[in-house]
């Protein structure tokens, strides 16, 4: 596959979008669609081996360490689901520790699946507890994998892994991380706390466009599964047995998506890894708090809890601010935000990945104080 | 959503794809994807509705017939398994009728779930035989759906629909169709026929790109299915329920592939709709089949049941002949066909579906006769 077309001049500027994903892309990841590759062709399947290859590299992994990477088409959650139940034995128990929808999603796929499972929720504000984890997995024998959300785009909180990774540890149990959105900008150091799979996405941190999800399965875990799939289509081992047998996925992959996908990834690679793409993302988190700290918008989260992928905020308490009236103001000016999720809180939330850099935070800052103005706020908000 | 940017110099001629998919789209179908939606907004939104309309219009049905299109992420075998695990109630059985790897596929993916099931196999080479469906029917009331492959792109048969569906309602039992490779091209009545469901693909005869599928389901037989569903990810009615409440899929689209779709569906009315389409495809497989027996290739089946989206060609007999140069040799002269998929007979075969016209058949008939030549094959080939 040679490179792709120069810039088309554009036809229309598309909206920014300050959202978790989709997310703005790269005129070059999108130039990378205007090809047809053919599943069935070796050059198709050398482009799906350097995928492969450069996500273990992204995970700081050696083909040594016993890891494999496996795309499976669908959404970050058909991923999710592919791992939960191709992970998880007939007779296995899965002990889910939420705080945010996407926490209560994997519940719920357990729940669709009829896995044996049992939650622990805490607070959308505070992290998992470690200790009530550690005793779970004391008086609950039957447990034998915990899944934990990484960053928890409900509220934009970073759950810290090394806590609940190292009770997992100290139980012998499996852990399955779902880091749908920090994978390639924030460090996981998989080996070390001993994650036997990770979930994330083509369209989050590696900055791809939407199709298909990804996951990093520890190959003695994941082999010692065997063979009798609760589904055909998300069947795990049966796409990576496939993928090492015949070079191709089992069933049509989004051919166009994987496409843009190795072009991400080298782009991922020309900004430093994972480490020089975390440093953007922090510095738009840090120029988007700052000027909305000024506006007088109050962030949801305490600073220390904070990740930099996205930040809600709460609604402020002028009468003269609705939210679909916010949104529609930013949407005319070409800035796309995102609502929020939380059941007992009013707050909206601001993506700070994608082809998002610094200045085009302090430009979406500007739009919301020009939004405010129209809307007849008063400036800066009062406290919430 | 405005027209896409002006056809970009090509940097690199594709290989023409003569396979059932992935297969060789429009430029203006590629184009369609140098933009970053958000699946949140309401103009991609609107595409959504676009798009589930044409659909049904494709359909040959109006909003009051009692359908509805739904798309679902991943790949057509997502989108049948979506179907089968939605549409079997627990406590339902399944009738597969199999003549080759898709009806196979139907039966597996119905293992996966644990549904009670049984087969009906028929020769690869001859259709489902509509009395023993009707003899199955009568003698076993567990029975409660019947999956049928229209195109079975095993062979390249059409699988007549009439006799199946005429079974399957005298004995008041749900038939869900699989007709990845045919809808859009082959007019399918699912009223008169009574088809409950119906799968299909972006990537087959609407000419979409990769990364979803769709399913067109009689609403009042879905609904009916109620609300456990088997999977989180491809449960059909929580997809129809979140597309009429919010406008929204469940879980992250692939936006850049259903910006694709609305273009090629456009295409596709362009061109006459279906019945406009079917007969450039019919055009081609005309163009092939003389062609290749000019040549002295033998098609796989009788010309009865010879469907015009994909023809099967026995392997000649001549001893210089051998599969993989004789596809290296049309690689390298830029045309990509697809290998057999029978285990009986030796067979390959080359799809007439995607932006493909007669000129292009016989350009690969050239290049065939080229590289039999290279191959040191007598020509005209001695038969099989």
């Amino acid at each position: 596959m040679s490179d792709p077309a120069p810039t088309p001049p554009p036809a229309a500027r598309d909206k920014l979008l300050f959202t978790p994903g989709p997310l703005t892309t790269s005129a070059g990841v999108k130039q990378a669609m205007l090809r047809d590759a053919g599943s069935w062709d070796v050059e198709f399947h050398e482009v799906v081996r350097g995928v492969r290859r450069s996500l273990l590299a992204v995970a700081g992994l050696s083909p040594d360490d016993g890891y494999d990477a496996i795309p499976m088409q669908g959404s970050g959650t058909f991923g999710v689901e592919s791992a939960i139940g191709s992970a998880v034995p007939r007779g296995g128990k899965l002990l889910v520790l939420a705080n945010g929808a996407y926490g209560e999603r994997i519940l719920r796929i357990a729940e669709c699946m009829d896995l044996d499972r049992r939650v622990l929720r805490s607070d959308e504000t505070a992290p998992p507890d470690a200790g009530a984890v550690d005793a779970a997995l004391r008086e609950d024998p039957a447990i034998t994998h915990v899944a934990l959300v990484h960053c928890e785009t409900t509220t934009g909180i970073l759950n810290p892994i090394a806590p609940v990774a190292g009770a997992v540890r100290r139980h012998g149990r499996s852990l399955i991380l779902d880091a749908m959105s920090s994978f390639g900008a924030i460090p996981i150091d998989l080996k070390a706390e001993g994650i036997d799979y990770l979930v994330s996405s083509a369209n989050k941190c590696i900055e791809g466009v939407p199709g298909f999800s990804f996951i990093l399965a520890r190959r003695a875990a994941l082999e010692a599964t065997g063979t009798r799939p609760r589904s055909h289509s998300l069947d795990l081992l049966g796409q990576l047995r496939a993928l090492e047998s015949t070079g191709q996925f089992r069933f049509t992959p989004p051919t166009h998506a994987i496409l843009a996908f190795a072009r991400a990834l080298a782009e991922l690679e020309a900004e430093g890894g994972p480490a020089g793409r975390g440093r953007r993302y922090l510095a738009n988190h840090r120029a988007l708090a700052s000027g909305m700290g000024r506006l007088g918008f109050v962030p949801l989260l305490d600073p220390a809890l904070q990740g930099p992928i996205i930040t809600a905020f709460h609604h402020p308490a002028d009468p003269a601010f609705r939210f679909a009236d916010f949104y529609k103001g930013l949407s005319a000016r070409g800035m796309i935000i995102y609502p929020g999720k939380l059941t007992k809180v009013d707050t909206f939330r601001i993506g700070n990945i994608g082809r998002l850099f610094e200045a085009d935070m302090v430009q979406l800052v500007h739009a919301v104080e020009d939004t405010l103005r129209e809307l007849g706020c008063g400036l800066p908000l009062a406290p919430p």
